[in-house]
């Protein structure tokens, strides 16, 4: 259950750095622990990485800015490598051919050791256990002339969950994978095209909501924001990741052209068609705060009214201080 | 001024973890902003980084301890790489021929620039711009057949400032310059070898000092606690650091079999003898904390009396939560 | 708005400090950012008080329940005075007839002034501008002969919503204002009986819910737990505090006979006859957390669906370290 | 050994808390867990109370200028209060003769107890256990016309160790026990004047240090900033207290006209009359950082010389949040 990330890009736009570190707050639901932020000023890559929530920073946030000079940006939030893995995200790869580059990765590969073993056979030093390295190696050490061609050769070569976002001296790209299990979504603002892995990054940016990534699909989105598609894998059955319905993430985000909202209700009017309630059943109790508006919906389509039975303290959990002090999560 | 850091090992110790968090603790001088310890149960590297004093583990230390396994560990303080750069210490680097091996690095190289582009375009993939990076690199890509003829291969290329610990799931290695700019000490707790930027990590874990390790010294110290000395490079010049008699060490560390106490005063009276006081000059003032042994040896050597003139306010500077929150250093 | 506090009392419980302590936490919500616990050994009074969450002391949760030593305690929470005003609460008072005690209050007296101004006549001195010292001094300079009847004299003078807490050397006191404006409740555990100002406090120390303290009524709760109550007040029209209902408590709680949930819930289906829907309304959006309710009561009565349409965002806000450092509330 | 506080005073100065806060901040060494200002602007006294280090409000400093207006202020630093006793410094009186009053102690009083008693037997009703709230009893009960003469009524009555300064609508007072046994300095900061504890708060804010008040002398400062000075008490043997120069008190401070640094030298001076070193002693070790001066006055003297033993770790012990979390000292 560790599975979820958040990630973002944007391109062409003069406050690139504190606009993702906005959108990577407003994904903190999606990995609350570390968060990581490489701008590009289409000459050098510049990182942030930090063991903290996103809001630890905003009382530092001019000496960060300062620090994160270019008007393209990716980032990415997730349950804290601190005290567990080598490895940060998003992860930088520096290579003969392609020069910097870096990549923010949102999913699970399932076919990562062989390929690993295979990688480091052809003499590759891997420098953790995660994921994306692989994804580093296989596009640097593709045999293709450009970066991209390079990196989705990496991409045919691996199977799983994905949504990446990368970005080079030149370039951010976006991909989700062809089985469209993670999602990304695309928007605009002044201009600027921005990839998030949920509208509500979006939104707290003001930028505005053009359409989903599809399965499949890998934009990229060049240094003066002129915006490309193509479709590089065969077609795949789609099997969208039920817990991005469920439980990972925030119900204002669209996916799908569907608000989350709107799906865990329609979850609930399932679950009445495949689980109607027995004759003893008085309400619908929901467990907060993912599982109301599935409740919402079972209530309907049952005729049972919903009713509050278990409340959140918000007293106990998650403080800034937390992933610091307390949150260590060990190998 | 940053290039302070600090390394350890100790191998065939039943509470390696631990006693390598206690050694960084008396390291923390020489870095700190966070730090990292690898260990081995000869199958396999674990690892814990964390951006904090090591101090602000000792609350969760058994947590931490039951996730580092193992009779071997190596650990790194160093002023932060959170928000400045990709890369930890200590370095992960896997292999085809190796394994798993983890370096620590104090010091700084001089030549890392041609070698790191000779290696890249060697279709190497690098994830940082640490000159770690480069020594796992050559290790990882040497012809040699054994890990330690590699990583003397690679050591062989490099040249600069270094104290190196490194650990695989067979061995603990340690090796300084030929130049001796960098420290590192041997001692012995119960039967078991460990390895020290300085004798004050011997002495908080109760190890016995048992010599420096010389300039160009390579010690390996098998699992079982058995140690080998060999000197790979030709001989070169000496010119020990003069920042670790002046600032890096602790006062109460041995180096070059004196303490650095008393190379402090000889500091002072040495200076007497450049730069005699001048007639109107009627005291020494130190600046504490490291000027007071100069100080004492230049008073003791001019006859004059040294008297406190500056103190030190200990309600300003470092805590803990510093690093977290107003440290952050950025590239 | 500041007028939420939450308070507690416990009597021949052998773990009187710790029971106030997990109470207090569960009335957290009534009060933020400071909290206190006085204990009563039957010989002296013991205090604590705390300017952060209550959750910030449970590490050392030992090192402060020996310092409160003691089968019988009071406790209070309440939005800090730090920064803002003298004086603590619970509040001390020492006096010649009385010798120790302490008074707890939640509420906000309306007749203080002159009574104050009487009191400082009467050569009284006052050390802060709180309502509750003047209970305290009143109580003190009371003409009875028991600490017990003095305290009823006091409150007699008093107008406004309360309900205080009161311990000394030999009993614990319970009152609730006869306007029936703030909530108290009694309840036993492992036949010792407990006071709080809401259920839940109850329930996290598994006590029982006997019944709330009626307006007007006063208990008194001996050291061996014999329970007396007494109603000292001409009759009132009574107006239970409508903040309690809507905002102040935890849907959890049980006032006035029925869960602060039903309630709030009531409201809902009272709004809709008071102010029923336009026909161009859709649907019902609740303010989360505490709007839920009366949203479900709202939809269910006038037959428009509750849709959720604004979220919590739960990674800014209250954490433990705000109270110390952000949330300084000036006078 | 807990005895330490720090005390200051400023009047007539249109920055006079932030002037405060940066003389406690001087005077943290003297009590690091609470602190408190209390300003009046000759109309209403303003206070503000905080459990930690004077260095953790500067980043809110605006905001808490803001609360405190007025031209006149005092200021207090201790061990901490929380978690211990009632009662915070500088103790708030408010009586019917002279309206609001404030006052900030520094010292011990030895006949408080029977003093206590008899108030209480007057029916003064007390809050806390501290020393000062029998002065602030004693002062608002005389039987004197003025503010001032009820003051020195009161200071009459106790014996033992204080400075205390104090502030009412009119006036600010400094006053210093006749034995002698608590410092207390005056200066003068363009044009107002300024008491404090040690001059070491007089140089934060530039203020010139004009002279020590004498043993039993208290000093009036108008809110123009006349001064006048009056000897109440009948003279009395002297004797400072030796801590201050042993340990209280900063090196860079001056007292009886003369700095505690050279003052700890002259304690080494004695110390080899009194304790001349025997045949096998080879050098003196100071126990840093409060023995140093000693020990260079013992070495001069003794012909021996001085040579540092013992360091002190910067990474163990107080930051700021220590206050918050760990030092919670209990009664």
């Amino acid at each position: 259950m560790r599975e979820e990330c958040g990630v973002f890009g944007i391109s062409c736009n003069n406050d690139a750095a504190f606009n993702s570190i906005l959108a990577l707050h407003a994904l903190q639901h999606r990995g609350q622990e570390s968060f990581g932020v490489v701008t590009s000023n289409n000459y050098k890559l510049h990182s942030y990485h930090f063991q903290a929530q996103v809001s630890s920073v905003f009382d530092n946030i001019d000496e960060i800015k300062k620090s994160l000079p270019g008007d393209c940006a990716i980032g990415h939030v997730r349950y804290s490598t601190s005290g567990s893995k080598f490895g940060v995200q998003p992860m930088l790869g520096k290579s003969d051919k392609f020069r910097d580059f870096a990549i923010a990765h949102n999913g699970n590969l399932i076919n990562i050791s062989p390929i690993r073993e295979q990688l480091i056979k052809q003499e590759c030093v891997f420098q953790s256990d995660i994921d994306t390295e692989v994804v580093v190696h296989l596009t640097a050490s593709g045999e293709k002339d450009s970066f991209l061609e390079s990196f989705i050769y990496a991409l045919k070569q691996i199977q799983g969950a994905y949504s990446f976002v990368v970005i080079n001296q030149e370039v951010v790209i976006g991909v989700r994978d062809p089985s469209r299990i993670r999602p990304l979504v695309l928007g605009k603002l002044n201009g600027s095209y921005v990839l998030a892995s949920e509208t509500c990054a979006l939104d707290i940016i003001n930028a505005e909501f053009i359409r989903e990534i599809e399965p499949g699909e890998l934009v990229t989105i060049s240094s003066d924001s002129k915006l490309a598609s193509m479709f590089p894998f065969p077609q795949q059955k789609s099997s969208f990741c039920i817990f991005e319905y469920v439980y990972f993430s925030r119900p204002d985000s669209i996916m799908e052209n569907r608000s989350i909202y709107d799906i865990r209700k329609e979850i609930g009017r399932i679950l009445v068609e495949e689980s109607p309630p027995k004759n003893n059943v008085n309400m619908v109790v929901p467990i907060p705060d993912s599982g109301i508006p599935a409740a919402i919906g079972y209530a309907k389509h049952s005729g049972l009214p919903m009713e509050l039975g278990i409340i959140r303290n918000h007293y106990i959990g998650r403080t800034f201080i937390q992933p610091t002090l307390k949150y260590v999560k060990l190998e």
